[in-house]
């Protein structure tokens, strides 16, 4: 029989009443007859809860007792799912990460999977088609024989995983939104839901902005081949609509030159003035910055030939801004720099689609759409199958409506 | 160095700042020179809450699903306290049952434990003197890797079966309550702490009534000797009061004759008119209850020569009153009644004294007593070192107070 797996986040699993709305979107797929997995993560605010507990019995908590502690949520709903199944006669049991084992690396609270041995829940397949409710964002460590957790967001990671080890068809993956969208349609009414979208531009759009997964699990699905399925627990559970399936571009026939338009507020712009212009000049800036785990993002010289100093832009999240600017005056004899300019009400707009490497000009429409608006670019990026432009955050609404129609994403 | 188990139930750990004055307590006890393992129960709330979100899941519940999401009660609480000792600066680390392992049997929601492995414990000790958190009231079946639980208030049987695997000095049982008392300081406010109290007296307080250990914890410790402190966690940490302890008889100088006065009023009366008075009677009676796990305490036999009939009473918990109406008329033919007659408005008044033993009399005094007080004995029944009586349930605190300073156990 096929596999699948399903996943369920924490608005899906948030009461006994929603858990018995997932367990009859799990009843439909065995119906449908397959084999299924579900990942499923803490109620909702459970995991806020504990994890401040954490911090107030200890603000430098250890990471591996914060996962003893946050991982428990994750062990509730999978117990409370699997009964809720065997009440409706479907057999079900729960595994916890250490059971089935989720084997991880030892990097408590942000930990990697290495290896999943499905063969217990295989086993479980085979005997009575028991379905096995998997506590998702945990594993563990063997050699510690401790229990770790994925980082926040990692169930979506377990549950690509998990699809992968069992060689499912499928991993579908619940969630408050009925699929991916061409844009926020918070902001463009117009936005329309993607049918399919490539692994590569998901992972453009999860890293830029789009918070529907979480980007590792992206990055899992696209080196293990796994079509990951996007779709909407609300829906009634006798009668699901439509999702966005994110696969191989093989798997996709027509493609959109533009797929999506994504955008950031986490940003800031910081400008060092008159920084001598010598080699080694970028290592003295930026190397500081990476040792502090400052994400640089887009980086700009302005080169002039008449002097001997030049300006550097680059941008980091608006939440590492105040560190940056530290770091910066803190190392301010060895960069040699005149004056630093920083602007924290600026955001990204990003242009995604992988028929960008077949279309050129892609990225010069935009620019002449955004100036005949009066938008003003303080920042340009761009990738094989992606652009970016840093713009000031008044005008981020209107440049992200621009671009959908000019790209014809508009609802028709 | 000398190894202490101490342990701390739900109402000690409901939140991060009563965990804190654990943690003092314990840090007190490191001072004083003990490795130590800490048992700590859920969050006071916390088990009630996931129960009841097993019964709405599933109103005849897997207890193996049950184990799986009440035990994560005790997993919080485990992290919690390891995070908060390790803001002290002390080394500890928190230990879940099946991490340890504590080896049960796979009896789910009422598993009993068969071995503990303390080695790793041990290494912890060793290596840097680490405080051992152990997760109370679970532990693993082996076979199939699964959480077991040990049944409401194992907590207490955790730390005995923990201190008897780690050859503990000692089991320090942390409460609400400063230690065991004569009687119920509710009912008599002249009822003393006793410093002492032996594992079989205890035994028999626990199992009449007295709610302040699980009576499998006393059992236990009474099998492998494990000397056994109740006391105080609401004491001030730097300065503690005394408790009880629960030991070995030998370790008591002077026996009072009785130690204390225990009372439940979970007992119901049950009485069957006109029994034919014929073999196996009783077994016609008693077996089918036995059946249905309905535990019958008193038996009382009026025997009357005059007749072919008889009228047979016993006691069962209130709580299964109705149930044993039920079977016993359902046995209606085979047993041959004339007429069941019952009662719930009644109470059990024990008296507990290992010097019993060696004193005759000691019951005829209570019954010259209460009959000065002119209350009704319904029925007696006695062992080595302890009687009781059942009574009507008005006349219990007049009882219990009468039979306290008969035995002089009053506060001087």
């Amino acid at each position: 029989m096929p596999r699948l797996v399903m996943k369920f986040g924490g608005t899906s699993v948030a009461d006994i009443e929603r858990i018995r709305n997932v367990a009859l979107h799990v009843k439909r797929e065995l119906d449908a007859g397959y084999h299924i997995a579900v990942v499923v993560s803490a109620m909702a605010g459970k995991t806020n809860e504990l994890v401040a507990w954490c911090k107030q019995a200890n603000p430098r908590f250890d990471p591996a007792e914060y996962d003893a502690v946050v991982s428990s949520g994750e062990q509730v709903t999978s117990g409370l799912l699997a009964l809720t199944l065997q009440s409706m006669g479907i057999p079900a049991r729960s595994w916890q990460g250490w059971q089935i084992p989720i084997k991880t690396t030892d990097a408590h609270a942000a930990a990697r999977i290495d290896d999943i041995d499905a063969a217990a829940i295989l086993r479980g397949f085979e005997e009575n088609g028991s379905v096995a409710v998997v506590a998702g964002f945990q594993g563990i460590h063997e050699d510690s024989g401790r229990i770790t957790t994925l980082g926040r967001g990692g169930s979506d990671t377990s549950a690509v995983a998990m699809a992968a080890a069992l060689e499912a068809e499928r991993c579908d993956i619940y969630t408050d939104v009925d699929g991916v969208y061409t844009t926020d349609p918070r902001i463009v009414p117009k936005a329309r839901r993607l049918d399919r979208i490539s692994y590569e531009e998901m992972l453009e759009m999860a890293s830029l902005g789009a918070k529907v997964l979480q980007v590792r699990s992206v990055e899992l699905a696209m080196i293990r081949k796994v079509p990951t399925y996007v779709r909407s627990s609300f829906d009634d559970p006798a009668d699901p609509k439509l999702g966005t399936l994110i696969c191989g571009e093989e798997e996709i026939m027509e493609h959109q030159t533009v797929t999506g338009i994504a955008y950031s507020k986490d940003e800031s712009q910081i400008t060092l003035r008159n920084v001598a212009d010598r080699p080694g000049i970028a290592a003295a800036i930026f190397v500081p910055l990476a040792e502090a785990n400052i994400n640089v993002d887009m980086i700009i010289q302005v080169v002039s030939d008449a002097s001997t100093t030049t300006d550097i832009t680059f941008t980091v999240p608006e939440s590492e801004y105040e560190r940056t600017l530290a770091i910066l005056e803190k190392n301010k004899d060895a960069i040699d720099f005149s004056e630093v300019q920083g602007e924290t009400e600026v955001v990204k707009v990003s242009v995604i689609g992988v028929g960008m490497r077949s279309h050129a000009g892609v990225a010069a429409r935009a620019f002449k759409a955004l100036s005949e608006k009066h938008i003003n670019i303080r920042a340009i990026t761009t990738s094989e199958i992606k652009f970016s432009v840093l713009i000031d955050a008044p005008y981020a609404e209107l440049a992200v409506r621009t671009l959908h129609s000019l790209y014809n994403l508009d609802q028709v």
